[in-house]
């Protein structure tokens, strides 16, 4: 059954994980570039994490095409792009996907990102022909459907969606955005009203905001559409990361970006709160970005059994809310064996020197700014001091 | 060449990192039992987190068989070992690791750690009786060396390397203790005096507590070998998460064990100092356990590469100090590209609502102590009310 | 020279600080009940703490008449008032105030706030009545003008200020509210606008929130006179507490409220930033409430004394920015004695068991909310152990 | 009945709190050289502050006369000592003292405290001239007692007992110093030994360090005691600031300190919990110094009232526990007025952007030291660069 089938029918489609943290710290994808290479390089690396996301619950393989249009590949990764095309790098995407999705009850899911072009003012017809040549691949390769994910601008959405709508294959199209809206100050409502009349079946987030306010955003995108009378089902894919200090471009303004991310990971019990959040509001899609290991999508699977009626394999490697410490030699451990306990803990970060939010780092804080306001502030500390010395 | 030819020479060895929290994470084993049947059920899973290690730089690859001894495996995993022999899970942990082995340059190393039947007190022969059976698989199998790891109570630890030293092949010890030293009182540095008059080629730590807190340990075993004019190779393997807050057992007390350890997860950085710190104290058997993926054994490699003059192969996707990051679009991105930058950088949670340190469990706050306490203080409670209403 | 004459000359005038809190921990203040007998049972502290504020540098000395409506005394301070009758705690209180103003350059104001009657639902009769009470006080001791201050409900204040108006004297009137407007959903803007029309002439807010909040108060009030046409000098007394977590009805509902606040003190450097941004955004009565010592008022002064020429007496016992410290003995505490050191510290709280910020109480997380949500998980639950069980 | 009759008899004396910070705040001390010339010039504030800690249960009002010898007040204190003599900022103190210590039941104890003299290096005579001057006006005004307090080193402490000891007048003897001794070294034992044995009947510790510290040092001086069989009453007045962080100097070496410690002070249930284990440890003498106001110092006495038998008069404005808050119109605030809540409260800072511990500056991070591990860190990261770059 197709991703439409599935979701018409009412049914939880769990996504998948994000690739470039999680190969990142395996070993296999530079922080920085972001780019894909490892789809030829390593392809076994590529194929274990899809498979542990399959394990985990995923309904969705995306193939690992983030960032591979040719312009970024040839731009951020060009160390990669002598040696290995363009071409090469999808086409093995689908390829791996294929084959772990073949393993279990899962559809493949081609997927397309911003571009550099774009970003760099080249008009319609360039930025579309990269979405173009990727799509090339995605039809040969019969990928099950298509993704438009991690658009800061929604025009720029809207034109992936338009090429990867010709191919007559149903559409997902998510943004990187939060509450505030896009890049150009289009709102999250407004964002989906234009993406579903590019002609996308499925619209929503992913990445650069953590699962609550991903979760805001979606919300006023449901609203905006509502009030345009338009119908899509709903998506979130956000990070695994606490990021409740971001500013309107996400968690790559925040002073940890991308090295020192560590203690804002969130904890599966975070991930089984979001998934149900997520159900509540009428998400049905129901995934992860960046952060996401294996064992979060796991949460997303076992916080929503009860509606599925079923637990993912992963599950044979864990027990509810803990319920496998309940046989430990500590009676204290024992007594950790239940849902109140992890749904209650506020876990500690072990860094007492360390504080709880950053401030984001940005236009607002740039040299420039600061100058100024320290010229403004030495006039008066200069008179302050006139002012104490005459006393 | 061996491993006590390396450490003779000089050299710095690199150990792994840990298996049973990355592999619960990754859905191969379930946290409790924490047993390594997935060597047998999903050989994939294991050989791919070898690799990964390898490819970051470990020159040592544990087998996987933390735990698998015949007593543990019945009594904690016997819904496997209906199924899985202890025989054949400790003999597919020994083939993974040298097929991965052999893909570089690095040795295998045959793993015990601490049984049930010690802790539930059987005798020194039935003990030892569970180590031999292990060894009778490492030998077939030719490891290089061989590890007792994860020992509480140095006369454990100290059955287990005389059971190790008879195979004529080298022997390292590490004990899971604190600087308060072992279970039954023994100091760190009398548990490295035992162990190396047991047998022991390199003792050391694992386990349990956070880098600077191992390190101490070793500093006191290093003190009281040299006391005692006994010489050992020094090793630590210690946890990558942030614990200061610990008991003298260690981060299985801390309320957060072992499903909301996320916000203490060391960053790459902190591993870097941590190698640094270890190699200036003269220990040259650097690795990790707990909490310990890829990225942090590549820390190590790369943080010692200017002593050992090579980079681990892992690298090619990883700047020094962040200095993939000197291309990207945001100037305040690329202001990150520097060593000070992440040096000093105090990572924020994203947790405003969670403290930074715990308070450990464990008999000290049981519930009768806390009974009686509480009547103490009905006590003079009530005696106070009265006072107040008298005014 | 009058209130109005100062501030239309455009003088920055400098208001106290809080009388209930400063009085509560010197010990002549209950909490709970906040009344201000303290006028007649011990008039030296009371006159203490208006020296120590007009010594700071205040040019407004507000009775102490807190709470000092019949209604209120009788109410929560019963045991106060079958001694002492509201009458005479008012004319204590301006007896006290005015005899230390005279001893500088200070105005005298008379102060009334929110009532029990409105809160009970009493009648406007009723209501104005009790502030008519306090009225015939204030003119029978000729204070310089009057305040309004401390009301959660527009409605409530207008009518004081309606009753107050009719003295002839100027008026201010301030609400005890954020952001989000009264407790009836009037917003900033409109609560402004409702005051001026009824005759105040200053117009702000008062307790509740901290300087940050507080200040986006009065900037939206600001925007709603701008909007209506209407011009008033504006005036802000906020807590020297940090409160970003509070809720819309202010830091009554933080769980720290009111025996526990003290990790959530402003510093002097706090209140320089305040002051300067009050400043800024144009309001020129500038004091504080609950939570604010003599200190921190001198901290307004400082701030502004470049604008104002001119220092408070107690900045003789005070350096500017810390200066006093560059004779220590230690080379370390005298490398604190300037700005940017004071300005840039971000103060640690020895807790390293305590969070940085609550969730406030309220109706939210009544008990019947919270039973409710645990029957729906707990059915969910028990489903999910089924499955986990069928396995 | 004097102070070792009362202590004899095994009756609780409680001390005052700390002057210099309290009058700091109020306006009346200068931070840097803390001199006490506020008993010439502003006799009435110090006046009030002795009255509230008198009517908040203290039993010993220690005249003002911190750093009041005649070195110290000229060479900090310059701007003042050409005005006022030594010998009168003294005689007042011993004034003011007397008059409240005559509104109640409580003692008058003359205190010296280190002088400049000993700092550097001036020898015995020159020292023990300081005190002598400074007896000569206890005499005079005949004090009931004695302090020392405030010593670093137990040398200059040990001559202060002695010059006291001659005046006939029971002798207490105060160091601000930590579990690690004096600053040459001395344990906490030696130092009660060394003082008991030239004089001091009550010994123990004042300042420097938190309340849970300071109870530590003094359970070391008793242990001491125990040791060499000589009996002393003990004493603690600790900061109210929390201050697990520190290292062997103190507080003043707390980035903090003194214009940002505010997120660090103690709350009245702080001080209970003080005051219980002060008593539990056999210590009789117990009180504050710097950051105690009078509601800590009321804490102590209301802990203390089912032991004593009675409650302080500033109870009258005190519930036991907060019982104050059960008429609140609010529910939740209601629910706030019981033991148990403010007891386990754990007090949110309200300030995310700041951690809970601070490193303390000192000599281990001098320019210097910094410099060349700089140097070293330079090295290894330019040969680091290299190796990336041959890649």
């Amino acid at each position: 059954q197709g991703i439409l089938e599935r979701l018409d029918a009412g049914e939880i489609v769990i996504g998948d994980g994000g690739f470039v943290f999680a190969l990142e710290k395996r070993g296999y994808v530079k922080a920085g570039p972001w780019t894909p290479e490892a789809t030829v390089e390593h392809p076994e690396a590529v194929r274990q994490l899809h498979r542990e996301f399959l394990r985990a619950g995923s309904n969705v393989l995306q193939t690992f095409t983030f960032y591979a249009s040719e312009d970024k590949l040839e731009n951020r990764g060009n160390y990669v792009a002598e040696k290995i095309s363009c071409h090469k790098v999808n086409e093995a995407a689908c390829d791996i996907a294929r084959e772990v999705a073949n393993e279990g009850d899962a559809l493949v899911a081609g997927g397309v990102s911003q571009t550099p072009s774009y970003l760099s003012c080249k008009d319609k017809t360039e930025v579309k022909a990269a979405f173009q040549k990727q799509l090339e691949v995605f039809m040969k390769k019969n990928v099950d459907f298509l993704i438009a994910e991690y658009f800061e601008h929604v025009e720029e959405a809207v034109w992936a969606v338009e090429v990867l709508k010709e191919s007559g294959k149903p559409v997902a199209a998510t943004m990187c955005i939060g509450p505030e809206g896009d890049m150009h100050g289009v709102s999250p409502g407004q964002c989906a009203v234009q993406l579903v009349k590019a002609g996308a079946s499925i619209v929503g987030v992913n990445c650069h905001f953590d699962p609550e306010t991903s979760l805001e955003t979606v919300r006023l995108m449901k609203e905006g559409l509502q009030a345009a009378k338009l119908k899509a089902h709903l998506m979130c894919q956000p990070l695994a990361f606490h990021t409740p200090d971001c500013g309107k471009q996400g968690f790559i303004d925040l002073p940890e970006f991308p090295f020192g991310l560590e203690p804002r990971i969130a904890t599966r019990w975070d991930i089984q709160k979001y998934a149900r959040k997520a159900y509540d509001l009428g998400i049905r899609f129901i995934g992860g970005c960046c952060g996401f290991e294996p064992y979060h999508i796991r949460a997303i699977a076992e916080e929503l059994a009860p509606e599925r009626g079923f637990l993912p394999e992963a599950s044979e490697k864990h027990g509810s809310w803990g319920d496998n410490l309940s046989m430990h030699t500590k009676p204290w451990v024992r007594a950790r064996a239940r849902k109140e306990y992890w749904e209650n803990l506020k876990p500690a970060s072990g860094r007492p020197y360390c504080p709880c939010m950053s401030k984001p780092d940005g236009w607002g804080v740039t040299k420039g700014a600061k100058e100024l306001m320290q010229q403004k502030e030495a006039t008066t500390e200069q008179q302050l001091k006139e002012l104490f010395q005459k006393k």
